[in-house]
């Protein structure tokens, strides 16, 4: 098939040499000429404009896949939708709020145009491990997207399959999920991430308290502001966590594709200088909280694991100064300092 | 090599079969004597008694696995240390606390015996899988044990090997590690059972938004004591999550065995019906969160798994109660009622 | 001054009382006539339908004040704006979403009505101690109101004035601000709720830890589902709570009127027995997590708040029954039972 | 009565102090001789030395009480034993930890002397104001110190009397409570502290939430890493956190001592300018979230508060970072910079 890709970025650039791989052809545009450039040497057909790439797409129906930051998606359709004719499909394959489709696939109806939201998984390994895609929309939509979503999708031979499942393969089995109307892919993708911030964080929380293991082994002052280490003979431990995550990635309960590559970066690097610790966060972790929020289902876990990456940014500083003055107000206590 | 297996639980079967299979021979022991009996079919000796299973483990040092629940520990090793040798390995693979670990090597090691704390994951699946092994102790009994960790652990083959490592296989690599002292293999285990409680969590939460996301289609009641929904239309959704569950299992950023289990139970029951919701923890959880405390290493997720799991046995009952009973007194507030 | 009150609940009524108190004139209207004829007795003028209420209202412009469950608010609006003149004013004091008197005051000024929005706290004592009022909306309207919230606020001399304060009492000091324009007084109440919730928990799981406390003085099953106490011998306190929050309401640092509130009931009923436990939340918990989300700030603890008030009612199951399964799976683990 | 001062800080200070404005007469050693020194304005009696205060302490049972950082009075007490007699009573009035008193009760009553465990509340005001003192050990020793324990109290005066108490005041009225044998007073002063770091922080993110009210009028970046500011023009706000913590003093459901002392540092300096926000912790909030979890009661909200201040002191940062290795590996994401 021929889709016309807007945006070739990291995930943009996998999708495309995922296709060519396939003997689809793209049409690639990106406000970045020199992105686009770099997808010739697989096939694609580099567009220099939005209306140029549109113009590429072939004749008939026409499908429009965005891969670009969500901030940026409204902008983009703006320029793009009075290019379209209808029975063309838009796919929004970033990480949009799933409202955003509801709402969007709601206005492109009244022009004809299908609107598709397809929350993309997997990362820069995508293009050769394949995606997990989320899809949201009308079944017609869908439909006409299959010989794509099968193309980027791992396939079922990717994973030993699940016991009781019946006996033919279902979508879900190769990696792709018709998830349900307009939001509904968004929203699982939505939800997946939610679920990553945990996962990581939980990972991280654990190597941070293997890290500081052998604490016992220092000095601790000895004043009312400074807690006494309990039982410091207990904590003589000098874990190289670079083996540790390792030896989890066989056999253990806690195995998984996060482990696998948090073991690969501690083998670089176990003490992870280079990084400052300034986590970004791009949206579908908040917005996970908040329709925990919105639904009223507990969310303890997904929350904190965002609130941490708040926190690692600096966002906690006021609070934190409001309790030292409070202790300060209170009790006459000092600040720590380093 | 000839080893006693104290306990043929869930585990300890596992782990004799594996190791039956592989060549070596265990004598069995458990207070249950049919639990042991079941495994005379795989080649096992089984013993009638403690002293029995120790006189049938061959002259020469022997080796002795515990494979008891933590709480029974003591005094099974209360009963075996006088029936041992100068020489002997006690290991102690179950989920007991590091800090017996280190208190248990230091007294046996009065009496010329070895004392080896090995955590032990991959549940009941370990027999085919094999078993992630963190152990601790010296270096004399852990060499040993080397044929036993060889045969246990699921081997290099069992995953990709992670970039970086240096060209020769370490035991890391195998699935199994020394990890330091006495109590390094407890205390490595521990952890990675608290990152498990999150990882669990981080799951169940997302499972349990996606869940709820149809809401927006049932009344709600119009009253003070009631927070509306927020955007009830953005909350129409019927996710059928043994199909999202499966759909993650391939190409996405949170694939992990966890998920592969979960998909494998949702197939079965999507609503987990044959569930009440009341989860056990037993121990690692806490210890993993006392440790967090000890060492000031936050650790918001790992906690907030752990009480979900209290919470989830009615232990919040009280604090609620006392919640309802402020609002009573401060805004003459009802309490919901079913 | 004369003002017309829509809404004769606990806190409707609170309000009026007070206002007459002080030789202000209220007309009251609640759709329960029931309601509104209680207020009689202390010369509040009855009206039997929200038309009548606004023609009771007295020549020149009127001052409306809504004290309704915010999901009634826009009902009541609707109605209410096709009665009104320009030079009208409304205030919101129920506890509505900040968002809604952006939106509000936007629709109303177009019609030349004022709209104010006044955020309540004192509960169902405020009609004695006097109302906190946070308040938003133009400076006209609210100088307009100023004899209104004098009269409902509590005043300087309810507490010891704070020090570094200017000589001049400011209205702070009074117990009521104006916070901002539109929104702004329901933000600031919405935020003094989430702090409330935080507040309310901490004390309530404070006392559940010591209501635990003779923990040790029971037996303990010790199989593997179940984590050993640690340490049972320091767990056999018998702590008598009345006494407990009691004590804690003279000279502790955590005086508060939650505490004196918590203390009566507990003085009343120390098991709390007449409680569930099923404890509501009203919208401002959950407005707030969602501004700290939108916001970036890291809000834990007000968010483990709230989220213990959804898992109170039993929205944690489901995520708990999906923990039970994935622990069936990888140990084969039984759930607890009572 | 007479009574030792071991300890001249900021506590023991006040405690002298206030014990001689009631006519009682107090002997001072601290280690820092200028310390106790500015004790004898008020009429104290400085000891040179630890022997040369217990000599000082008159014929008869003498009452030591140690007001000492909990680090120390473990090396305190070493040295002091020996120096008693049976009879004497020793109070730790400092923050211990509750098993210390236990133990430490159980060997001087080999001795024949008594051990006092008092949790202390209040503050440097505690002078003016009164302590709160939660007290644990032999109901004997407890009655021999009542005229101490009457002095130290705030007294019925100082609040409110609750509702449904019987008509004779208690101590718990007065301010003081006998909780328990040893180890029952720092107990209940534990869980003070506990609750006091929930309520602390519930109040500090309020704070900050409020403070980040205006965030809509800054740009905000449009990359893959930014997470866009929801509803931007719905935070215009340019609260007066002064004014806004004043006015909730008066009137409003969270009015709390807290609350008086941080609209006391915010009217000197709203923006907290002059502290880092590196906060302490002192040892209760640990042992309290310790206590939770030995005893199975989920905490959320006082472990949350506990370790905010973890991360306030950096402790967060390697968790942090291996986030950021993480989503490195898998997505290629770059970390935020300032």
């Amino acid at each position: 098939m021929r889709l016309i890709m807007i945006g070739a970025g990291r995930m943009g650039s996998a999708l495309v040499q995922r296709l060519h791989g396939a003997g689809h052809t793209c049409v690639v545009y990106d406000q970045n000429p020199a992105a686009a450039a770099e997808l010739e040497h697989c096939g694609a057909i580099v567009a220099n404009s939005l209306a140029g790439a549109v113009d590429a797409g072939g004749p008939g129906p026409r499908i429009i896949w965005l891969m670009v930051p969500a901030a940026l998606t409204g902008a983009v359709l703006g320029d793009l939708v009075p290019l379209l004719l209808s029975g063309d499909v838009v796919v929004d394959g970033g990480n949009s709020f799933y409202r955003d489709a509801v709402s969007r696939a709601q206005s492109l109806a009244e022009k004809g145009i299908e609107f598709v939201d397809v929350g993309t998984s997997g990362g820069i390994y995508g293009r050769d491990r394949g995606f997990c895609l989320m899809v949201g929309g009308t079944a017609a939509a869908v439909e006409q997207l299959r010989p794509i979503f099968e193309t980027l999708s791992p396939g079922v031979h990717s994973a030993p399959r699940t016991q009781n499942r019946p006996d033919a393969v279902t979508t879900a089995e190769q990696g792709w999920l018709h998830c349900g109307p307009a939001g509904a892919g968004h929203f699982v993708k939505m939800v997946h991430n939610g679920i990553e911030y945990g996962q990581m964080a939980a990972l991280a929380e654990g190597l941070a308290i293997l890290r500081s293991a052998g604490a016992g082994t220092s000095d601790r002052r000895a004043d009312a502001e400074t807690a006494p280490l309990g039982d410091a003979h207990f904590y003589n431990y000098d874990f190289q966590l670079d083996d540790v995550a390792e030896v989890w990635r066989r056999g253990s309960v806690i195995s998984s594709w996060l482990l696998d590559l948090t073991a690969a970066s501690l083998s670089q690097d176990p003490d992870l200088e280079r990084f400052s610790g300034r986590v970004a966060d791009s949206g579908e972790g908040r917005w996970t909280v908040q329709a925990a929020v919105d639904l009223g289902v507990p969310a303890h876990v997904l929350t904190a694991a965002l609130y941490q990456r708040f926190s690692s940014r600096g966002e906690a500083i006021y609070a934190d100064k409001a309790l030292s003055a409070m202790r300060e107000a209170f009790g006459g206590h000092r600040e720590v300092h380093v």
